[in-house]
């Protein structure tokens, strides 16, 4: 087994819809998965999101698919005319697609024979050689192909299909993230410093965020990397650098 | 002036950080400005999401602002060591980059001159040419150069940079959408109908939208385009299938 520390696991996601785009929908899933992924040992290394038009959706999927570990897409899947994502899967990988024998005994677990028509079909259109995805939602399934992972775009289905699929990823060494609260100590203040600390500890990644709060700004600073010794000795330099500057402002 | 039906305006987002792509930090603003600029009469094509590293954020600004009328950029434009858009937009336009006198001048209505370090005077750092963006919010001010649009990541200061970057941008013909209830009708069930509205209705876009509900699936059909005609009449077609279908339902 390859040493996991020596070969991160990476993925892309590609979020396919108009209704991202337009503002219609605010996308929840990006933010789950990047949380989920990261707890795996997976890093999540780039997002797209594109329209529902074949030849952007094709160009992303073959862009991210070569580039990363993994590539998981979001949305598309449904019954509609707009829903085209698993025929720009089978192109993009050069595969033929066509009705799975299993994706439609799985819809037939929810929609009766009779009322399964050919928009509903859609649904269980799989590219050739795909492993099939369960859905314990609402039943039409996602699927993997290759090193690409096709999801729904509904948070709650996308989430069941992450969890059914992430058993049969690679993973790799977990990151461990620390943060440090700075409080009111502002960025500009401890900025020249924080590079110091970041320069003397390069095998971890440090990162200042400030939000805003009614009191004001508030700073936290993440200390981020796959090496637990080394988080925690820059963790401690980065906490002597704020309790020295809270000191001084007294 | 160019026919704004026939020259559509276009923009990509690049979200730049890590804390994004690791999950930690929700992003709050690709849903804000796809909202802005469709309200604008702006085509929101493409986002992408970049980490903190240089030759990455060099490629994506190179890619996306050669593409679409418009990119703006979000994150990254801080103090400290990980904020380094500036220098990436700069690089990726080849153009130099130094401390701007007329963005300095803006950190001093906040910032004592004392306390004018020099991580300070990294949001001071403008590549040549550029236009300032006011920041109504904590005054270091974000940045207009060519098609590029550099602001701030956190979603109050974003929010008020692209209200002044706003009246600069060329705008095209808005798009009309209209949201028809599908309520329960599962959309399998009209999907093929809705196909052959779409097809009959060319110069619009229709798509469908299942959100999970208590109560089980509830669908909403959007009708969208920039003639205000060619929408009502596809409207009309969906709210007729839709009371069809409820009629059939009984």
């Amino acid at each position: 087994m390859p040493d996991a520390r020596s070969t991160p696991v990476t993925a892309a996601i590609l979020v396919i819809g108009d209704e991202i785009l337009s503002g219609r929908t605010k996308d929840k899933n990006i933010g789950y998965i990047a949380e989920y992924l990261t707890s795996s040992g997976i890093d999540l290394r780039e997002v797209r999101v594109v329209p529902d038009v074949a030849e952007e959706i094709v160009a992303a999927v073959n862009a991210l698919r070569a580039r990363y570990t993994y590539l998981f897409t979001t949305g598309g899947i449904g019954p509609t005319h707009d829903d085209i994502t698993a025929d720009c899967v089978a192109q993009a990988l050069g595969v033929g697609i066509d009705v799975d024998p299993r994706a439609r005994a799985m819809l037939l677990e929810r929609i009766k024979e009779a009322d399964l028509n050919e928009a509903r079909l859609r649904m269980a259109r799989i590219p050739f050689g795909a492993e099939l995805i369960e859905n314990a939602v609402s039943k039409a399934p996602g699927f993997m192909i290759e090193n690409v992972i096709v999801m729904a775009g509904v948070p709650a289905i996308m989430q069941s299909m992450l969890d059914a699929v992430a058993p049969r990823l690679r993973t790799g060494a977990r990151v461990t993230a620390e943060t440090i609260e700075a409080g009111n100590l502002p960025e500009g203040g401890y900025a020249s410093d924080l590079a110091l600390v970041a320069k003397a500890h390069p095998g971890v990644s440090i990162g200042s965020y400030p939000s805003m709060t009614p009191a004001g700004f508030r700073n936290q600073i993440v200390v981020r990397g796959r090496d637990g010794e080394a988080v925690a000795a820059a963790r401690a330099a980065v906490e002597a650098l704020v309790a020295r500057l809270h000191a001084a402002r007294g």
